[in-house]
């Protein structure tokens, strides 16, 4: 079998490095453990973090990507519900526990050893990639496995708070930040059935907002614009990271509307608490969605044909397409095919 | 019919100043309108606002006084449900505009129109008050009437957020600030089956909380002990209005755990969005019931005989009990028994 030979990748070996040729042993394959032969993976911008060690200090070499597509090449003899052959997805998390009583509960992504496909082991920017097999994911044949892989982390952190704040086909929702992750909330809201209001600092990305689905655009940062949007909404998705107008933005929230964050805010985040409390609103903040979310989302998104708009690099020309990221050039997802 | 004669009452006529006598003219009672004998009234943080002018600029006379209980002596033609003699009590609200969705939904406490019965109008530090009937609630007999008027705004206050989300009694409770509302909070908390932390910042309290019920007390400021609570608790309300250690208290939530605010924090909050995302916790807050929950509140009160600890002060000597609540000296509420 394939697993004895070393697994080639390309890793970053200190902080904001440009990513090198690199090779390591995979050992033995797990029990449970199905391994994969990759064939697409997006560029998210936790990558970009892991290789800046930006959240926390990151352990180097690191081996980013955790948008995976590929093939199952061979699986463990504890391995369950996966066949070799078959096409799936990874994303942000590539194993858990299994025994606590959040994996036990469904909701993995809450275990307490929950398992980062990039943190503390190699990702998928590499011509096969392990994982769980309940961290696999069958991708419909529906979907094209080109375009597939940002739906795996990106796009499953916007549809779980969908699934978990029960938002409803009436409910008035905006998205603020039309970027990777908020194109993809735009059409996701849109299909759902809701009424969806974009929210970008960018003049030239109201357009691309309203050709993504969105009903209306509102400037994210003017305050007169934010204003004239107050109580409108049931339903905020915040997928950027910046410090934004917490207050102005809380107050476009209807009573009992709340306000979601998927992007990590890294400065701290200050409001008045009047907002909420006047008109009974909340706000929350999730994580990226179990295995059960990412199978009820990649079937959703096959009914509907959400995909991300991608832009696709040749693996070997990964340092080239980072910078792409980086420089904000990208629209509106990076994703690498793997050309070993 | 008494209607016809002046209401005396007690009034600020200055920011901050003492209470004076003070009568005033009600007018003809409205076609929906009751009217009531006051028996007692509770004195709430908020009536110190309202005296202070401290959350926007008041209108003085300011008579405030809205922890009401007493009798009804008079109906207009279209009030309902309710009948001349029956002993109801009123508390922050005392209309609403009854047509808007909010009140046809039974959310009345979000109309936008709702009123609030010490803001524009005259409260119940009075011989009589008038409410529109459906928010002045009937109390049930088994419940002492003296002491059940802070039942009406900081009780129900402190009830609603464990009916808006849906508290179970699995769940472990934790009530930062043991006062007027927190005092309430331990004892419907315990009552609702809930394993019961009391948070407070004064050492004195630890064992007033124990004796209310609370399972284990804790301090609210010390952030060893705060950090030794970690991810312990599903519910963490927060009843009082100052500026506390958020990242640390958000960080005693279980996953999926929730901190909620029912107390007006002054100053700006700020924490770190991070400790929200990772494990899906979420951040609210809620005004006063509407009055199907008032009603609930008072049934589910009377089952489990929960009433405030209150001192009681004739309502001619509302100066000196003012200042006993200012002085921090309250054990747990103060209520007047009028006295006209």
């Amino acid at each position: 079998m394939s697993i004895n030979r070393p697994i080639h990748a390309y890793a970053a070996h200190s902080a904001g490095a440009p990513l090198q040729a690199f090779s390591y042993e995979p050992g033995p394959l797990g029990d449970d453990e199905i391994e994969i032969r990759v064939e697409h993976c997006g560029i998210c911008h936790s990558d970009l973090a892991m290789i800046d060690s930006e959240w926390f200090p990151a352990s180097y070499p690191v081996v980013p990507g955790h948008e995976v597509v590929g093939i199952i090449t061979a699986m463990g003899p504890q391995a369950r519900g996966r066949q070799i052959g078959q096409r799936v997805g990874v994303g942000w998390h590539s194993n858990s526990c299994m025994h606590c009583n959040f994996c036990l509960g469904g909701e993995q992504n809450l275990c307490g050893k929950r398992q980062p496909t990039i943190v503390g082991r190699h990702g998928g920017f590499a011509d096969r990639l392990r994982a769980h097999w309940s961290w696999a994911v069958p991708i419909p044949d529906a979907l094209d496995p080109a375009a597939a892989g940002p739906l795996m982390c990106g796009g499953g952190t916007v549809f779980l708070p969908f699934v978990i704040h029960s938002i409803k086909p009436t409910d008035r929702v905006g998205v603020v930040g039309i970027g990777g992750l908020g194109h993809m909330a735009v059409k996701f809201a849109r299909a759902w059935g809701c009424e969806v209001t974009a929210f970008t600092s960018s003049p030239s990305k109201r357009e691309e907002a309203l050709a993504l689905g969105a009903h209306k655009a509102v400037s994210s940062v003017e305050l007169k614009e934010l204003k004239a949007a107050a109580g409108s909404l049931d339903f905020l998705l915040i997928t950027v990271g910046a410090s934004l107008e917490w207050d102005a933005l809380l107050n476009t929230l209807a009573p009992k509307g709340r306000m979601h964050m998927v992007g990590v805010v890294t400065d701290k985040m200050a409001f008045k608490s009047g907002g909420l409390l006047s008109w009974q609103r909340s706000l929350s903040a999730s994580p990226t969605p179990p295995p059960t979310v990412l199978s009820k989302m990649l079937e959703f998104a096959a009914r509907h044909q959400i995909l991300p708009q991608v832009e696709r690099f040749p693996m070997s020309r990964v340092n080239e397409a980072i910078e792409h990221l980086r420089s904000n050039k990208a629209r509106y997802r990076v994703v690498l095919d793997a050309d070993f």
